[in-house]
């Protein structure tokens, strides 16, 4: 079955498609934190932060089909289904971020926050660090790091060292925090002296991508001080870490403790549904509108914001920051207590969780994929991540139980015995 | 109540947020060819083509309220409803392009188009009208001649006069063809001679955006020779005509008689459920994904898979082709009737219509705003288009009957006639 899918695939969408696993999974139905697959074989699902209040909530896919049988249509006529979800998202941003754009994706809203930064400054150049993702559109894929674009990467874009909690920049982790805004601010200058101009950094707060390394509350400081004497703006992609993933805090900025210019939303925001988010300052928005026409044809349309607006309540009504909270530093606790020769550091913020392998000095990258395709044979959908692929990396569900981190640990312990190193 | 709302948007949204009306409506309930204000006022709508089967049909709202309820994950695993819609839709254009992505807006399709155009090509030089809409993302909107971008047109792109059934290209109806492809001839040479090359040219087939000009069959003939020659690829974007919208064809370069190497799907698609595709050849798509790391969270999800299918089964069992060409030839049947001395041309392809005035050789913007307006009053939503807002846009749900046709047409006459011009 998997296999004729497999071949269907090819041919109905073309080579080089990712997809999970050596022997991809067949899914055909999700429940709350559970997954199972067409021979109804049943998985946990510690990987998928899209179902952010749990796969088919009842609650959002209510809201979901009461609007979309009522009226979907666009932002030129007036509704008030975005509004009241502005005004609710807002709220629990604060800071001074109080006007937003809906558009589709996180894709579309950095690509928009690209252009903030550029109506802001007048400038262009660009930083990120060297081991991320932020997108797919033509404009944000530039600051990529999977796959260099074609052609070369354009001259606006300038990559720094991303911080990294096994291997740190500048030699230590006490040093690290000062020598990564050092590379921020020798981009900044080459940026301008290139004539692109430095227009701002685009960073995760937590670097999810980057292999989500344990940094104190204060690392960005040094570096939000260079951005900010250099008059750029901080991007802030919280696609990852935001809507109370970290469990502490409801943004991942919140944790790192700084307030950035421009937040971007999107994955769990809508549980699953195609709806993303820009938030910004009056003024960025103002000067936003006034460079650059923007108009998004499904953006804030009724019924993504009805599912918007789902998920933000749910999310409160069943106590899931506290829960990613609670249930985060148990899990944690657990994958810190796993005995294992290769283990070189396990981490983590809330439900969002990094076990790394080394063997010695080097990444043990093969390793970790066969302890990911191992935790699937035993029911437990996980992934890897870092620039070696030797991170294990969990994020489950928001609604994770207590029972759930235990099942996944017992199966963690079961698979690590097993499998060789 | 429209009021403050208005003032919402504003501390919202921020300025600038486009609007409909001098008087924005409310509207808070849509069904078939219908939707309702906050006042309980009814409107035919004669504009929307996103919802295009009808406002909230059953069938779609069924189809997504189903499948979020069953699963709404992301194609690394594997699951048959991306299969089914991509065989589904590739059997209805045929021609060799075979193979998708889906993704969530025309905008990303537009920006994944101009991708294929460079992999194929390996140069990045690009062709389209100077009055048109591609799209909102940085790289797409390049091609926007709305708004100039900041700082700027970027150098790759080239801009060439559209065509007009009222003032033509080269003078006369006669030579435009030419005309426009000796145009797109000289900006190719341009791009070749500045270092960027010649990777495409993006166009709309029935070219929406630039007023919907009365075109002959073979129009595009001369301009498809001149880009094959310079082994460019033609990007055609069917968001506004494709799914039937002409009647007479599935897709508009179908109407047009010619077969491009990318088809690019949006608003229509999922009748408001934020999907979009981009199509093309096998070859196009293999260099495509061996030039590009691409990956889409939202895109192909099953419930856009479950909502765009659902649309391609309304429109074949409720026969909306065969309505929009038989609905449509009787509007604009009663279009061309309309006596009116600023009327400069009544002209349309299936459920898809543009009335011109102009005012001797002024085009009369502000009269055809304020029919807008006038037609609102009357309980009919329409819109204009073209470079100067001196072409009323007609394009309803696909539903549209003979008898809303008489209906629009009554309000119009009675419009036309209260109207000063």
């Amino acid at each position: 079955m998997s296999e004729s899918l497999t071949e269907r695939r090819r041919r109905l969408l073309g080579p080089n498609v990712p997809t999970f696993y050596e022997k991809p999974v067949h899914i055909v139905r999700g429940e709350g934190v559970w997954l199972w697959d067409a021979d109804g074989r049943k998985y946990l699902d510690c990987y998928n932060n899209v179902p952010h209040v749990g796969h088919c909530h009842p609650r959002v896919v209510e809201a979901i089909a009461r609007q979309a049988a009522i009226l979907n249509t666009h932002t030129r006529y007036l509704h008030e289904g975005i509004l009241d979800y502005v005004e609710a998202l807002t709220r629990k941003l604060g800071q001074g971020l109080s006007q937003a754009i809906m558009v589709c994706t996180g894709s579309e809203a950095n690509d928009i926050a690209l252009r903030m930064a550029q109506a802001m400054t007048g400038k262009s150049g660009i930083i990120a660090t060297d081991n991320t993702y932020h997108g797919n559109t033509s404009a944000v894929s530039q600051l990529s790091t999977r796959r260099p674009p074609i052609g070369g990467r354009a001259g606006h874009v300038r990559l720094v060292p991303a911080p990294d909690s096994v291997h740190p920049v500048g030699g230590s982790i006490e040093r690290q925090a000062e020598a990564f805004a050092l590379n921020v601010g020798r981009a900044i200058v080459e940026l301008e002296e290139s004539g692109f101009g430095f227009s701002g950094m685009m960073l995760c707060p937590v670097f999810a991508n980057e292999g989500l390394p344990a940094l104190p509350k204060n690392f960005l400081e040094p570096t939000l001080g260079v951005i900010r004497r250099a008059r750029g703006l901080v991007l802030c992609d919280e696609v990852q870490p935001g809507f109370g993933r970290v469990g502490s805090h409801w943004w991942g900025h919140q944790l790192m403790g700084f307030t950035p210019d421009v937040v971007t939303l999107g994955k769990p925001m809508g549980n699953g549904h195609p709806v993303a988010a820009v938030v910004t300052r009056p003024d960025v928005m103002e000067t936003f509108r006034e460079s650059f026409g923007y108009f998004n044809t499904f953006g804030g349309n009724p019924v993504s914001a009805a599912a918007a607006m789902a998920v933000l309540q749910v999310i409160d009504e069943e106590g899931l920051v506290q829960n990613a909270k609670e249930v985060g530093a148990y899990l944690l606790k657990g994958l810190k207590q796993l005995k294992h020769p290769l283990i070189a550091e396990a981490r983590g913020t809330g439900l969002f969780f990094g076990v790394e392998f080394m063997k010695g000095d080097v990444p043990a990258g093969e390793f970790t994929g066969r302890v990911v395709e191992a935790m699937r044979e035993e029911g437990v959908l996980l992934n890897r991540l870092g620039r070696h692929g030797n991170v294990l990396k969990l994020r489950p569900p928001m609604p994770f139980s207590r029972a759930n981190a235990d099942f996944a640990l017992h199966a963690l312990q079961r698979v690590l015995k097993a499998t060789p190193v």
